[in-house]
Parts: structure tokens; C-alpha cells; sequence
């Protein structure tokens, strides 16, 4: 297939794979899609180690990064903001995340990492260094999945020849991006896995592709099959940008208690939810939910607020849930788009890129079927 | 364009077209769609006059009537029922309602109309009584909103050679409907107008449609030009139900201040609440809404109270917005989609459907240019 986003991109499949796994970006960009590392939950040193690796695996082919860039930073001492910004959580709210891990009776993980999401984001020390570390290797795109990117960012990207993309939800996100310098909009629909805003996909992408201009536009959300694919096209995107079909390929680093909840979904077992981050954010719907929409729980906290009350909580049942626990199985949550309901079966991700590029031009080629005269 | 909808209806183009206005039926009829009437809330004498109306205006070109027909009606007598059922409301909630149009001075209108849309979809004298007139006009098909159709509908609809389609959100409801005699699925999502479920077109669409086995499905929500279309039969759907777009066409008959108001509104401007009628129904947003979340105001009622509690209330404010009075344009709503962002002219419906249809027409053969050889 050719469109823009092949042109630009030097890709066969107008298929984007976004993932935090570095075998599911190799297996997409080697299948002839463009694989991109969700990099944010990972340390320099980690983040250096999984390009290198990516980079022997697709042998010069094209992928990139996506990283959670602020459009400022704030200065000062990483450790003692981390630690101002604790302070600033209630105890009532920390009593009730420990009353939850009680209830259940989630065992305490012993390989609890001490690294920091909200630090690797917030801090100097944390997004430019994943940045500095992201530039060292053989990019092609670079994404900020935060708002608009910083001109330090895309000034570096252009320098480098690095293509800049940026998720939107509404119509006002693109025209601020537009106006960064962005290359590439990423037309993100609620029904998406993570953070993700009220408007559907099918609204969305014809009216950020009608103020693109000449830049690609790439539909996300509710994109899993060939048929979505196509519909995508059918919007006027220039490509597709999935997250969540790579949940069900089997070089995702999800531990098989998530798989497993994810084959047994159904589309209606999603809720956009802001008791993760702080931030509404597509997720599978669990006993966690319940919980916090229970009368006499907490408000969520705003982000990055949120996100540190839980991220340590989170480890321990992701931990206990692989090991089976009951209780952990009860609240195992990730994020994930509505199209979960489609997964049927674990295969390998550039099996899934090559089927929904294979199914996409069939039913392109279907399509012409009905406008063919009689 | 030949798909299953425009064999089974005998139809130019696959767009069906759903409004409360006799004219817009006509005219997407006339315009080679197929228009249905929304008659839930009219009485039988206005449905017959109406459907009169539409057969001379449309000189034998196939068009439908959707109603809320309830699985099962209450037995016992009309004016008790509702009478019983008002003496279920609150009088808490009656205060609140009254407080908002004192708080907004909306004056009481001389021409509120005693028909109840409650009292006619709920008692045995309501949706049957509309079934018999719509049965003696020559309907093409019959759709119910409300829920799987009872077996009596059915079964008259077979014998009488009238379709019988039926609106689903989720999977499991397609498969009561197919279980009940359904002819034609009409998968309608989140970003649609009205009373919607959670999951969006792109997801839903695909799902019902591998449910659906031989019957046609039509895609709803968030479809309101070619590319939309073009976008829903790529999902497999056999054409699309349109409801939102015809709103802002010349023959709908929303008063001008609703109108306006949906010219200005942008996607992100719609909110699917309970305040309406007790249910989830997707709608513009405004003050209205803010009022009803505002800490200390009362949670709204199940259908149909919450419907019994407002309906009057908007009569008055529909009159008074359409006066031009202040309060009640800060107040004033209506059910419609998330495809309202894209209304920037009043058109003629006819003109909205062709348009639409070429459009359609154009992108699929863009698309073809996409999977051509190089």
C-alpha cells in the first residue's frame, strides 16, 4: 500500500505498533509495519539496552520511540521534588490504598523497583535523559505521548531528521501542535486504551485530517482488524496507530494473568477511569474500579498525584495476580482500548501486522465491489 | 452503490435517514435513501395525518417509522398508570425543576402540549394504538428503539412484508434481537445522538456484523458525510442509519435556537447524561447539565419518571429559547451526536443525502488508488 505515511516513513504497511515490549517493535517493523517503544516506564540505562537490541533485530529497517515529554520541566532537585510531591498526598488516601492491598490480601513483592515514573517524567534528570539516550540510536520518529512537545524536542528532531509525532484528542490539541512543529498527528478516539478523551475515533480523525493540512494523520483507537484499518483510510487517515492488538501477541511482556483476562473480555469491560493516573484513562474494568467508586472512597487524586499513591501498589498485585493469587486476579487491571473484545487468541505480533495489512487491502478491493456499475 | 440494505429496501443509495419530521423523510426518500419517521411522540391521529402526508410526498418510494414499543405493556387503565407513576416522583425533584426555571425566569408557555410521549410508549392505548396506524400506511420497515420488539410486532410485520430493524450497543443485545425475528441491526455507538451505550461505531460495528450472519447491518454514530460512510461499510456494515446530520437540514423542525446552537457547538461539546429521560442519552451540553452535577442537586430518576419529571419544563423552555429569552438559551438542548462539531451550514435534507452518497462514492475509489500497483 502508499500513502503518506509510507512515503514518509519508507514502510510497507501504513500499520504503526506502539508498545512497551522491545520484541513486539522489532516483530512489527520487521513484518514491514513501524514498531515504536512505549520508553517512558524505563530508566536510561534500559532504554539504551532495548534500542541496541532493536536495532540488531530489524537490521536498518525504520522505528521509534514514544516518550512523555512536559512542555516544561520544573526546576530543582529530582529527589527532593519527587519528595514535595509526596508530601502533597493525603494519608487518608494513602490508608485507603493499603486497606485495598488488605482486603484482598496481596502479599508484599519482594522486586518492588525502585525507578520512578513520575520522577523519569517530571524531572531534568529524568525525560531528557531518556531523550539523550533516545538520539544515540538510529530513530525515525520520535513521539510525545504528553501534550505538546517542548521546541527543545523538535528542534533536536528536525536537526537529527527525526520525524515528530503527537497524539490529539480534540481539535484544539492539533491546532497547538501544528503550531510546535509537529509532523505527524496522532488522532486518538476514546474508545483507545490509556489516557484518551470523549470524542470516537469515527469523529475524530476527518476532522483533525481537515486541519492537517499536508501533514499525515494517523487514526488510533478502535484499530485491531483490516476492517478497522480500513475504515481508518476511509476517514482520510494516512495510516493506523494501534496499542492495545499488541496486548494479545505473544512478545508482549504483560503477564499472563492480564492475557488471560484480556482473551475473556468483551468490548462492554473497559472503563475510562482516573483512578490509575489521575488522568482518565482506558482500562480494563475490575474489582480495583468497584472499589474506588464505592461510597465513602476517595476522590482520585490529579496526576502525577495518582500515579504515585498507586504505582508501587500496582507491582504488588501485578506480582501476586502472575503467581496466581486470588485476590491479586480480582483487581489485575491494565490499560486497554475497546477492541479487547476481538481478542480471541495470543499469535505472534508480525503475524498481526501482515494479517490486518492482508485484510485491510481485501476489503479495500471489496469495496470497490459495490460502486462497480451493475 | 448495491449493498444488502438496497436490495432488501429497493433503495439508490444505502443511508437511512431518522427524524422526527415528516419532511426530512420525504425528502431523503425522495432523494433515493430511505427515510424513517421518529413517531414515538406523536399521537395516532398526528402519526396518521403524517404518514398520509409522506406517501403523497414520495409517490411510492419505499420509507419506514420507528417507535419505542415496549417487550411488554402494563395492563390496566392509561390515565391510572401514569397517574401512579407520577406519585412516584419525588417531590424533592419537582421543587429542584421548578427551582431551575425560576433560577433561569422561564416563563410558562400557553401552548404545552397535554400529550405525554410516556404515557403513549408504556400503556396498552400508546404504542399499539400507533402500530395500527402505521400498519395501515405502506410502510417498508418498522424500527423499535426500545429494546428486542415483542413477538406481536413481529410476527404483524412478517405478514404484512414490513423489515423489521432494531437498534443494539452491545453484542448481546444483537443476539436477543436475531432470537426475536430481527430482520436489520443497527449498531449504534457511543458517539451517537440520543440514548447510546458505551462502546464506539468502530468497535461495535465489526462485532455485530459477525454476529449477524446473513441480516444487513447499518452503522450508527458518528456518520454524517462519505467519508464516515465510506468508513462504516469498510467495517462490513451493509449501510449507514444517520440521525444527528439531519439537524441541521432546512426541513427538520427544531426550533432556530437549537439550530444555532449546533452551528456553533464543536464534538467535544456533547454529553451523554440521564437528565433527559432517566436513561443514558447523548446530547448537547449546557446548562442544563451543569445544573443537574452541581454538589446538593438530586440524582435523576429512572425512565420514564425522569422523563414524566422534565418533559413539561422543556416544552416551556424550548418556547421561551425559541422567543429568544436569555435563561432559557443557556439552558436550551437536544439529543444529537458527537457529529455536530461538523455542522457549519443549514441544507437541504435531499441535497445532505446525495452529497453524502457521492462522497462515499468518491473515497472508496480514492481508496482503490491506494492498493493499486505502483
Amino acid at each position: 500500500m502508499r500513502t503518506a505515511l509510507t512515503e514518509l516513513l519508507g514502510v510497507e504497511h501504513p500499520i504503526v505498533g506502539f508498545n512497551r515490549s522491545p520484541a513486539v517493535v522489532a516483530a512489527v517493523t520487521n513484518a514491514g509495519g513501524f514498531g515504536v517503544l512505549a520508553a517512558s516506564a524505563y530508566s536510561p540505562a534500559e532504554l539504551d539496552a532495548q534500542l541496541s537490541w532493536i536495532s540488531e533485530q530489524v537490521d536498518g529497517k525504520p522505528y521509534g520511540v514514544d516518550l512523555l515529554v512536559p512542555s516544561k520541566f520544573v526546576a530543582g532537585d529530582p529527589d527532593s521534588l519527587v519528595a514535595s510531591l509526596r508530601a502533597q498526598i493525603p494519608s487518608s488516601h494513602l490508608a485507603f490504598v493499603q486497606s485495598l492491598l488488605d482486603k484482598y490480601d496481596i502479599p508484599v513483592s519482594p522486586s518492588v523497583v525502585d525507578h520512578s515514573e513520575v520522577a523519569a517524567a517530571i524531572t531534568p534528570n529524568g525525560a531528557p535523559a531518556l531523550l539523550d539516550v533516545a538520539f544515540k540510536h538510529p530513530i525515525a520518529l520520535i513521539a510525545n505521548a504528553l501534550g505538546t512537545p517542548p521546541p527543545s524536542l523538535v528542534s533536536r528532531a528536525k536537526e537529527a531528521g527525526v520525524v515528530v509525532a503527537s497524539l490529539v484528542g480534540k481539535a484544539q490539541h492539533a491546532e497547538r501542535q501544528i503550531a510546535a512543529g509537529v509532523d505527524v498527528l496522532v488522532a486518538q478516539g476514546t474508545e483507545a486504551g490509556g489516557h484518551t478523551g470523549t470524542i470516537a475515533t469515527m469523529v475524530l480523525t476527518p476532522e483533525i485530517v481537515d486541519i492537517a493540512g499536508d501533514r499525515p494523520v494517523l487514526a488510533a483507537g478502535g484499530i485491531a482488524d483490516g476492517r478497522q484499518m480500513a475504515a481508518a483510510l476511509a476517514l482520510g487517515a494516512a495510516g493506523v496507530w494501534c496499542g492495545s492488538v499488541w496486548l494479545s501477541s505473544e512478545e508482549d511482556i504483560a503477564v499472563q494473568a492480564i492475557k488471560d483476562k484480556f482473551l475473556a473480555a468483551t468490548s462492554a469491560d473497559t472503563v475510562r477511569s482516573p483512578t490509575r493516573t489521575g488522568k482518565p484513562a482506558r482500562q480494563l474494568r475490575t474489582a480495583w474500579h468497584d472499589e474506588w467508586e464505592a461510597p465513602g472512597s476517595p476522590q482520585p487524586l490529579p496526576l502525577p498525584l495518582q500515579l504515585m499513591l498507586v504505582e508501587e501498589a500496582w507491582q504488588h498485585i501485578d506480582a501476586a495476580a502472575q503467581a496466581g493469587h486470588e485476590g491479586a486476579l480480582k483487581l489485575e487491571s491494565f490499560f486497554v482500548g475497546q477492541v479487547v473484545g476481538s481478542f480471541s487468541d495470543v499469535r505472534p505480533a508480525g503475524e498481526i501486522t501482515r494479517r490486518m495489512a492482508e485484510d485491510c487491502q481485501r476489503r479495500i478491493a471489496e469495496l470497490g465491489g459495490l460502486i462497480a456499475p451493475a
